[in-house]
């Protein structure tokens, strides 16, 4: 019992989960079970069966895409609390990315099959879900129009902005992964993102190391052409509630 | 009486509305009216209030982002039956995307507040929400993939391939778009979708005017590196059901 009640305490902690009546906490719990993987090892390969909904506990993960004739891509870097791939569990479709460890890393697991039962039979579940599948579609958005519209340099100051709003919309932040996986993430070689850290000087951002210091916020908002309303960074979680 | 019947005919004929019992598409139909528009002409733009879900009925839409710094991008290319931006809608977000008729357009819009309160009210329409949104999703995943991990040639395969696959698989389809759409459709300039179209001549790709031959769609997969797991371009609508 004692390893049940810590699943329901973890689910419980998830804001995917946060509204979610007890009694359906207690049911996605009776499933789930808590896994831990080391740094560069493989939770699941794109093209596999979506057996599980993941929720990111500990460490960092990151998505990739590919290999493709050799490339391969990081698409995303989560961190906790954090749930994927939601939508290959949702339509019980093959995970289209590849999930892998960046560091210890410790994540709940809910079996498919009792998510898509659940969300069947519990409609405010359902509800949790679009809200969740709705801002993962945002992102995903925001990622195209990142690679269509902005420069490299910009897609540096855009991600700079939303790792300062993230820790509270302070002017000094560290950066959360090593350098050569910012770069990945960015769709740039780790030499492009040295020369992004560089031209970014003009726009008041000081990078010493892992510690990044943005002296004039607006400047570097206007360089980056952030749209307040379409470039919201750390989208809150809504829940359709009845009306 | 007649329009509104023949708002509720144009509801059931909507794949997303297919397996919602009658009673939710007549509350549906309440709130949804026709909307004409000519081409060049904005449904609505970047930043607005997600007023309606549009379901496109007739003509063709694109889909864009930007103008950021002068640059637009065009998204996505939007045929008919297809519902779009249900995410803004459900989450009661500004549009992050501009909606333009291409040629004369005619939609179906239901309100958003009708969306939102039908959604919590009535699971099986949740549940086909969260099917649309998973499948929206998945596409914009492909999409970033195409733009991070394959050539400008090899995009303009995977759109042929897509388009082939469309019209029932067979070896000849006629291009829905102008070339100049096409091209910014997958991130090229005119003249680049020039060369690629020469470019996969040696893959056995005749394209006259508009019409397309593929003459050997095994060797334009294997250029592509198409993965039938994860690059099944026409995906099916799946609705979770009670199990």
């Amino acid at each position: 019992m004692q390893s049940l009640s810590e699943t329901e305490l973890a689910l419980c902690r998830v804001p995917l989960f946060c509204d979610v009546a007890p009694e359906v906490v207690h049911k996605l719990s009776l499933g789930a079970s808590f896994a831990s993987y080391e740094p560069g090892e493989f939770l699941f390969k794109a093209g596999g069966r979506p057996d599980y909904l993941y929720i990111l506990m500990e460490g960092a993960v990151k998505m990739t895409a590919g290999p493709l004739g050799g490339r391969e891509s990081v698409i995303e870097l989560l961190q906790p609390v954090d749930n994927f791939l939601t939508a290959a569990v949702l339509t019980d479709k093959p995970y289209l990315m590849s999930a892998q460890a960046v560091d210890h890393v410790r994540v709940l697991t809910i079996p498919g099959t009792v998510v898509r039962q659940l969300v069947s039979a519990e409609p405010q579940l359902a509800l949790t879900m679009i809200a969740s599948l709705a801002n993962q579609y945002r992102q995903m958005v925001r990622h195209v129009k990142d690679l269509r519209l902005r420069t490299a340099v910009q897609r540096l100051g855009i991600y700079l902005l939303g790792l300062a709003e993230k820790e509270g919309g302070g002017d000094t932040l560290a950066l959360p992964f090593v350098k050569k996986l910012i770069a990945a993430r960015l769709n740039m070689t780790p030499e492009n993102l040295s020369r992004a850290i560089v031209a970014l000087r003009a726009e008041g951002v000081d990078v010493r190391d892992d510690e990044v210091h943005l002296r004039d916020i607006h400047a570097l908002r206007r360089f980056c052409n952030v749209d307040t309303l379409l470039d919201e960074l750390d989208e809150e979680f809504v829940v359709l509630t009845e009306r």
